[in-house]
């Protein structure tokens, strides 16, 4: 069987997703589309709306044939750490291709790229050093160091956030040596960060989740995702009553500022360089999530980057908890027939653990997840209960 | 001047409340009534109804002179230490009087049981151990210990609740070596535990908690509380549009214990004995607060007891924090004209710090009962705000 992995948030899954699964199958000519996807929470800091089982019934329902999860030491991290977790776990399951969408559409460009820059290491380091010395963020300085490099070359532009994702995949290949062969698919008709819902019916996940966060129904967007989400999004809110937005976590983030000490928040992932002063001065005048995060934002460190320290921050979530190089497991989180086959057919070249149900041991391996899950349920109020139970009992789901 | 003091939590005040003040002034011939207060969490580890200085206003308005803080480390304690506390802070004040209400109503039965227990301390240690070792907790046990030193005496009943508190507090009284005289009054028409409310116009602050509770109106009780009460009650929940009940903290309790490891629990005071586990355990599964008590409870710890351990982890204290042998200022709520004179003609003599409004130097001093206002403001949602915000400008209130 040709497989192709696909690295995937679907928060949610909309129609520029189902674009991508198309379109990988047809590059291809994959039997099987893995898609490794985050957990409950995502890239850039922020809670999924719906919980990963929902996600995994709408990437199954669209035609992904095995979901695999980006475990929360991954999956709430920088671009570079995000992409290694997730190359890593394909790499594991034998994914022949992995297809990334990007602004580029043009996979030269990458190695082109990545050797241009492996290059000029030092000169770049240096343009790094001195632009974030001028108290921009490191994702700023690094594009621009390499504008600086490399002016007029037929080069990726990585201020585009898919292009430097994708950067990241194909150097991770490099670098854990995998034989997995990496291509890419020019994104079409929306710009990843749009905040206006398009007339076409191609929409950034991000202007939908803005549309909904504002209309908190269904009815805006329904053009714009496949049927399969539209229902999986209605029975959800249905069973919970909301989606998770920063905003249901607010409460709780600033209670957790309120009582802690300093010093118990400066061992925290991603909280450096005395930060925990300012976010625990900045909480107590806040009055929502986004009043908060205008308030301790600077040039120093992107809105991100900042999200990431506060999904840390709730979650309680040590550095010495996100010092695994690479994942250490790979857990199941659905499948269909051909899925299964496939992992049937795999196993004994898999190295990692397969973990497909929670036995003592299991539940042992990914209590990380779990316990990121019982934070997730915060969003939900009584309802939260459902969450922690569908994380505890939930085996892999299964669509014909 | 001559003063009396009493030490107070007005959970709210009612009729057996004015009951006490009015026969204090009777016996003690006090030109002047000083109440020592407890803050926002009370001695048996619940958060107040309203906020401190709501129960500032009742207790002005009812005819009190001067209102002092009984700050945290005292006030959420097991009756021995917040006697201490209580005790402490009213020598410091220059009493003539302590007059409190008990079961016993007889002086001297306090200073007997006292010298009794006393010249009999080997043997009452002993039984306290020895039914401790039975697993009982260590109130009942002292209870049973002192029955079987003196059964037949004419001795304090100390199963009753507020004879044990007086006891600590004419043991307080010794121990320090105050010139405070203590007195006591009668408690009468309820008991202190009483459920229901009675038909008399007298009813335990319990009852008329738990009739607010269930029904969040006043008019159950409107017959059990003075005029000024009822107003006070009334505007504070036409601000805040809650009382404060445990239930209120219940969703920040289980947040509190669903991330923290248990290392980071056991350093709170009065979490012992690998209680921590315990806790976070039932934590999950309970769906309330009262559940998650009656999951916990053993026979070893009390209710109360168990219930000052969640207030201290709410809050986040830490033992460190509770180490005071006696507060260390006297912060002043409110006054009358006569309560500022008191205090006036006093001062000299006062050599703790009084603190009337918050420069900088006395937010510090008085920074952990800031900080546990900030915890008992998200028993109000987004109206926690103004709790804040009273804390923090509070001068005292004055009444004239």
């Amino acid at each position: 069987m040709i497989s192709a992995g696909i690295i995937v948030e679907y928060n949610p899954f909309h129609n520029g997703h189902l674009y991508h699964l198309q379109q990988t199958r047809k590059k291809t000519n994959a039997d099987v589309v893995i898609a490794v996807m985050s957990g409950q929470f995502l890239q850039r800091g922020e809670p999924a709306l719906v919980s990963k089982w929902a996600r995994t019934n709408m990437a199954l329902k669209a035609g992904v044939d095995l979901v695999i999860e980006l475990p929360y030491t991954f999956c709430t991290q920088k671009a570079e750490k995000f992409a290694e977790g997730a190359v890593y776990l394909l790499t594991s399951l034998q994914a022949d291709f992995i297809c990334f969408g990007s602004e580029s559409g043009n996979i030269d460009t990458f190695t082109n790229t990545i050797n241009f820059i492996s290059n000029h290491e030092s000169d770049y380091n240096r343009f790094i050093r001195q632009f974030m010395n001028e108290g921009v963020s490191y994702p700023k300085a690094a594009s621009l160091a390499f504008q600086q490099l490399a002016p007029s070359r037929d080069l990726l532009d990585l201020s585009k956030p898919n292009n430097i994702l994708g950067y990241h995949y194909v150097k991770a290949l490099q670098e854990i040596g995998s034989k997995t062969v990496p291509m890419t698919i020019e994104r079409i008709h929306a710009g990843y960060h749009d905040q206006q819902l398009s007339s076409v019916k191609i929409s950034s996940a991000t202007s939908i989740r803005k549309t909904l966060a504002e209309n908190r129904t269904l009815d805006h967007i329904q053009s714009h995702i496949p049927d399969t989400t539209y229902q999986e999004l209605s029975a959800f809110y249905k069973k919970y009553n909301t989606f998770a937005f920063w905003e249901n976590f607010w409460p709780f983030l600033k209670y957790r500022f309120s009582h802690s000490e300093p010093n118990e928040l400066k061992d925290i992932y991603e909280v450096e360089e005395g930060m925990e002063y300012r976010l625990i001065r900045f909480a107590q005048e806040a009055t929502s999530f986004k009043d908060f995060m205008e308030k301790i934002k600077t040039k120093r460190y992107t809105w991100t980057r900042l999200q990431r320290a506060c999904v840390h921050i709730l979650t309680n979530t040590k550095k010495e908890k996100m010092r695994n190089k690479f994942p250490e497991y790979i857990r199941v989180l659905g499948f269909n027939q051909l899925g299964r086959q496939y992992l049937k057919e795999k196993k004994e070249r898999i190295s990692l653990p397969i973990i497909s149900n929670l036995s003592q041991a299991e539940r042992k391996a990914v209590q990380l997840d779990i316990k990121i899950s019982q934070t997730y349920s915060f969003a939900f109020g009584n309802n939260g209960q459902k969450i922690i139970e569908e994380e505890k009992k939930q085996f892999p789901i299964i669509v014909e």
